[in-house]
């Protein structure tokens, strides 16, 4: 798997790079917009490809609850279920479940916990989270781990790390055994194995049915056109996860021993629970130090504008987090002039661009006095727009840092857009 | 003004024409999506400049309270402010007002009403609706009116009938006074006139302010790029509204009536308003007669797909409808296949297109079961996505009725897709 991972420059310890998956390539560091129940919220896909977007992260916590796992393996994973023929990494629902709080357990075993939707019990394993990632077919996928609560004392740290590397282990060990029946790979041939006959998945022979038009009718099944399978034979990639609370000698001995693991790719987890940036940025800088230079290294759940360059300065190749979009839904927009509320009354007759610096189809077209309008009333639209922009200045960013490591690289700036990354 | 209304075909009673607007040209007959407050419900313009809009219908009332008239004007008008270069509509607020119904009082001279935001008192005339909408700016704006309540008896509905006409004529007397006071009609002449100074209107001023590099920042002042100012001297057009009740009679009287004050588009309103379908057929065909056949016709709040195709074969020549957007918001589709509500279970395993004839961006890509999921899941796409098929139902369904029309007009169908109207 690491030949799939490519490093094509490098500045201090910052690294430009190439990811190839089943379902495409993605150049890093890259920012992952988050949809967290296989929809970026308010965002069309199509919207996503034009800004950029290489690769997506949904969640398997939400999915599993909604609308569940078998419907979107019947329908050949969440590719094609979402329509996104790009590159999705999808999290293993443990730092969900860790979210959850009062509504879960933790045993060897897994995590017994209760949907926050309906209250309903539910238990997590290593193998049924591996289950459930190979159901939704993303290309990357993440080892079932627990994430650290913080503050936790040295002894509550060094168990919840053991515990994690006894279930990366497990982890890995159902991965490997179920890698092929991902949903995309040979769907005829898994498909028919799993659901007797390929026709005889419900949604398929429903749509032949009712289309005289047989031929036009199969060319039109949705999502068939635009998301072709990857090539017989591939299968996911399945990521470790480093934890180890605040600990600098725990998370050393954490990436050491996850490493003799030998995953194609590791993540650092158990950060941005609380405490401080700085220590944040300490402990990623120290947990990078141990990993492996030609394996992609992802920092998961971080971070704003600045930190996503810091933490792409410091070598992490991936990264993703929910405040970009989240912030939009609040009014809360990234600019090249720093963080804005677009809610105040100031912008009320502000009929300048949002980002006078920015390139986004937001930007060229709407004003400050129109998009605060159409917060204040509340329109749908606002949510749209907002989240376009702030996830394009997120993109955006990271092209830039992209750039700043490897000049030649595919960054693309639209007339009048600056460099937002000062390397 | 009729010379910028041309007929080009006629079929029966149909027929297809050209509107020219100061923003453009519009294909009749023409379906107009309505954008309340200055958006059509969570669809960004490009989308609706891609789905063939050319023009859309915003009300009244409600940017009057939200964001307010002044502000709009300042900003340059509804076109500027919402980033929408081709041609608008505006209602008077006559009929908002009617369906407050608690909270307004008629008079000769207008009506009281209360604001369904914050219950704060307001008043409309013919004279502050025409002021109103000439601040706006649209290209086509309505006389005020009174919409007669259904049922309503004989001299109820003449009484009305007569108020109509009484405030038709202060309406265009207004108007005719003040029609040079459109905010893009000359803007650096008259904004200069009521503002004191071009450069001292608010928003203007710290957008130019704020950016150092003044010559790339004027060219990047929002809208602008997107909304060039008509050619100087254009003014707005007024349409007279036929009222009457469910009377043939007394609409034959208002629309001759109407008539004699000479506008360049005539509507008939007060239908849709409870009657029997097939009430609102009679009294549009029967009034229809009565309407000069070189001025546009606008029917009022209607309708069903079938109703549309049904309104253009009696000679109506433009329409517009809250039920496309409002209907997808509750995950009501229409296909050609009739109409479906999303939500139902039966969906959550179909992998077809929402409407298998259709060549939207939604039916090209999206499968009914991910469509399924978005609205169970409560998501915001689920709006975006259901209004756009929506509306691009509505628009196929009247290209294919001016192509039936008039079969040499601009009507674009993608390959497969099939003509919806049965002429």
């Amino acid at each position: 798997m690491s030949r799939s991972f490519h490093i094509e420059a490098t500045r201090g310890a910052a690294r430009a790079g190439r990811l190839v998956t089943p379902h495409g390539e993605v150049e890093t560091p890259v920012f992952m917009p988050v949809g967290t129940v296989a929809s970026v919220k308010g965002v069309p896909q199509d919207v996503l490809e034009e800004l950029g977007v290489e690769i997506l992260l949904s969640n398997t916590y939400h999915l599993y609850l909604r609308p569940g796992l078998q419907p979107i393996r019947q329908l050949g994973g969440l590719h094609r279920f979402m329509a996104w023929p790009r590159s999705i990494l999808t999290d293993s629902g443990g730092f969900q479940v860790f979210s959850l709080n009062e509504l879960r357990q933790v045993t060897e075993e897994g995590v017994k916990f209760r949907s926050h939707l309906d209250g309903s019990s539910h238990f997590f394993s290593p193998e049924s989270a591996m289950e459930a990632q190979i159901a939704l077919g993303a290309d990357i996928i993440m080892a079932f781990d627990e994430c650290t609560e913080h503050p936790a004392g040295q002894e509550r740290a060094r168990h919840s790390m053991e515990l994690t590397l006894r279930w990366a282990e497990r982890s890995k060990k159902y991965f490997e055994t179920h890698k092929q029946e991902v949903p995309w790979n040979a769907v005829s041939d898994f498909e028919s194995r799993v659901s007797g006959n390929w026709l005889a998945v419900p949604g398929r022979l429903e749509a032949a049915s009712s289309k005289p038009e047989s031929s036009t009718g199969e060319a039109r099944l949705a999502g068939q056109v635009s998301t072709p399978a990857p090539a017989a034979g591939q299968t996911q990639s399945l990521f470790g996860i480093v934890q180890g609370g605040m600990d600098h000698r725990l998370r050393k001995e954490s990436a050491e021993r996850t490493i003799t693991l030998d995953f194609p790719g590791y993540a650092i987890g158990g950060l941005s629970v609380g405490e401080p940036r700085a220590l944040t940025r300490e402990i990623v800088e120290s947990t990078v130090a141990h990993l492996p230079a030609d394996r992609p290294r992802y920092l998961m759940g971080v971070g704003t504008p600045d930190e996503i360059v810091a933490y792409a300065n410091l070598g992490i190749d991936m990264m993703d987090c929910v405040l970009p979009t989240r912030a939009a839904r609040h009014g809360l927009l990234f600019t090249s002039e720093g963080k804005i509320s677009i809610k105040q009354a100031r912008f009320a007759s502000d009929q300048g661009p949002l980002d006078p610096a920015c390139g986004c189809r937001v930007c060229r077209r709407y004003s400050r006095a129109y998009l605060r309008h159409l917060y204040a009333a509340n329109e749908v639209l606002a949510q749209v727009l907002n989240t376009i922009h702030n996830l394009s200045f997120y993109l955006d960013t990271m092209r830039a840092v992209r750039h700043s490591i490897a000049p030649g690289s595919k960054a693309q700036f639209l007339p009048g857009e600056r460099s937002r990354a000062k390397p």
